[in-house]
């Protein structure tokens, strides 16, 4: 095991009908003024925004108000609510959305106490050093960024994307109410699903041996998600289902199933070139991308992906020829992102295969992390090639 | 799943060597005059205590000094170390050692910041309000108190052995350094793993249904136990063996593994009163007394019994008798504690069948909590019964 910190100062409010105590929470901090930052009118319609408001007039906290987040979340509406943030004198933003509306309101916290342009966090140029405090209000299991220290932007210029990540971006509370996603579309649901299994998988394939505790506490999240999935696409309303999945996908993305050892974020980086030029959602391009990156890495250690093939899919273990039963959990995954109705080819996600030297030449000026197995920019195509072509 | 609030603050500075930080840790929270708070002679004779002192005397931080706290530790010492930091100015208190030495820490960190007698906060007289700042090196894999926000202290008039809770109580920061822990004997190495175990299994058997993802992550921080403890106890200075195990305990005992349910504490309630009485490790204590528990109440949910021993004693489900399965569950528990040479029975724990109804008369005092099953002091009688003459 190799030595680590992990700290998750975040105060977690699970439960139903939680945010109508954000009002005595943001008050507690002593925040006078925030901003609220939300996405499309879901927030509105559904009657949230109202509650969170009543909620924050009681207890008497101002606000300001900025929605219009979309999904890839843009850098030209974080410059918006920096500007917005100063001009009020903002002292705390209230996420009230997903991982978008959450990276977003990051950006904008961090972007408030800087000089120079926020983009400097998400090029390299620069780190966090000071941010306003971020909190949250969760309506979709997926991104886990209400408990992660890390936040993605998208630059509208290009749709270049690109992350940051530190301890003072974190949220200090985020409210996890798993009623607030029982109307969540079944796409959408398998989509927050995918991404939560991703952020363990990243975690899971690791070249640092012998840290069984943090292999074991991966298999429990995937276990939950894989019961727990398709009963929530069947019977969104189950409180039970969508409760487990919600706090998944939390414990997915805080570090506590990754601390130890060195993780591989190919995946993802991949998956972000594809979202990028397609605008597609994450967890439908993570659902393409990872079990062709599985496919393509799987021979770098063959006993890993028994392991995740027995212990997580349920698969005989095959000890005359393990690299079988490797090749047949990454079948098992594969169907299953199907079966929740995830895309698994570049057909059903609706990208290109000419695009590949294209998508693989940004993935190089981005850099290939070092991880599980580092790539060049030919392993780029060749796994994109798997990715076009993939069948059950 | 119930809704919970999940607050896990504390900064779990993991790894070898890592001791060597705290003075600089100390040093970040701005405290100027601290205690050092230790157990035996070990922590000075391995040379420990001349490391954190020298990682202070580097960082500027000055320091008091009280040693002398014995496993289940006694409130006479506490109230040594209250009058100390109020004559002394301390701001933090460092606890150096294991649960108890954390446990008398957190005591004195609130005792100082309270008119009264400390035991109130024990007693249930008095609620903490404010403590001083507590931080802990941590030299044992077992009580958990490095992430926890309790604390169990033994009142030396009569034995008395009781606990309370404060999120103000729980460290700030906690060094755990696996290498520190490979100079355990035996003995104290598995006592510290039942501990471990115990904390999970009291969070394992619930009443609450369908939370699969805190039953998951109560399995994997088990089967992590029953693969890493023979390993440390047969090669006591394999790192990876004692890194896995005490990472486990930290996360056995912050929660993670206990949200959105009922939980039941009648095993560490039950042993309490022995330890109290026969000044035994509590680990010892809990091997004999949980299987009995385990035993005495397995037929109100069979199935949760039958979950347990077959996923984290791989036992094969007999689906014709469900019970059988549970039954050989509880005999793995038992087998397994053997193996790793804890006591199974009075005899073997130096406990005698006579003093059973004075044992469960204190408990009846003290209150047999709510629970998985809540107990009569017949069914304690029982239970004391059942571990007397347990046999594998």
């Amino acid at each position: 095991m190799e030595n680590f910190d992990f700290y998750s100062p975040t105060h977690f409010v699970f439960g139903e009908d939680r945010e109508n105590e954000c009002g005595e929470l943001v008050k507690k901090l002593g925040a006078k003024k925030i901003l609220i930052h939300y996405g499309s009118g879901s927030a509105v319609k559904s009657g949230l925004l109202g509650r969170v408001k009543d909620s924050l007039d009681k207890a008497g906290v101002a606000y300001a108000e900025l929605g219009g987040v979309k999904p890839n979340p843009r850098d030209t509406l974080v410059y918006q609510g920096i500007e917005l943030c100063k001009k009020e004198g903002v002292e705390l933003i209230l996420a009230v959305g997903g991982g978008s509306v959450i990276d977003s309101s990051k950006a904008i916290a961090a972007g408030v106490c800087y000089d120079g342009d926020f983009w400097d966090f998400y090029c390299g140029k620069a780190e966090i050093k000071k941010a306003l405090p971020v909190a949250s209000v969760l309506t979709i299991a997926a991104a886990g960024s209400e408990g992660s220290p890390s936040s993605v932007i998208t630059k509208e210029d290009g749709m270049v994307k690109r992350g940051t990540g530190s301890d003072l971006i974190r949220p200090v509370f985020s409210i996890l109410d798993p009623k607030l996603t029982c109307t969540l579309p079944a796409y959408q649901t398998a989509c927050g699903a995918t991404d939560i299994m991703a952020h363990v998988f990243e975690r899971y394939f690791t070249n640092t041996d012998e840290v069984e505790i943090t292999d074991r506490l991966c298999e429990a999240v995937l276990l939950t998600m894989i019961k727990e999935t398709p009963r929530a696409i069947a019977q969104p309303d189950n409180y039970q289902a969508r409760a487990n999945i919600m706090w998944a996908g939390t414990v997915a993305h805080n570090d506590i199933v990754g601390v130890g050892r060195s993780q591989d974020w190919n995946s993802h980086g991949i998956e972000h070139e594809l979202s990028g030029l397609y605008d597609c959602a994450h967890g439908a391009g993570l659902a393409v991308v990872m079990p062709a990156w599985m496919e393509f890495v799987h021979k770098h250690n063959c006993m890993r992906f028994a392991q995740m093939a027995t212990r997580v899919f349920g698969c005989q273990m095959n000890f005359e020829g393990p690299e079988k039963t490797a090749m047949e959990g990454i079948r098992c995954f594969r169907r299953f992102l199907h079966e929740i109705g995830m895309p698994i080819n570049f057909e059903e996600l609706g990208a290109k295969e000419e695009d590949i030297p294209a998508l693989a030449d940004n993935m190089k000026i981005n850099g290939t992390r070092d991880g599980f197995v580092k790539l060049t920019r030919d392993d780029v195509c060749e796994i994109l090639k798997i990715a076009a072509h993939a069948k059950l």
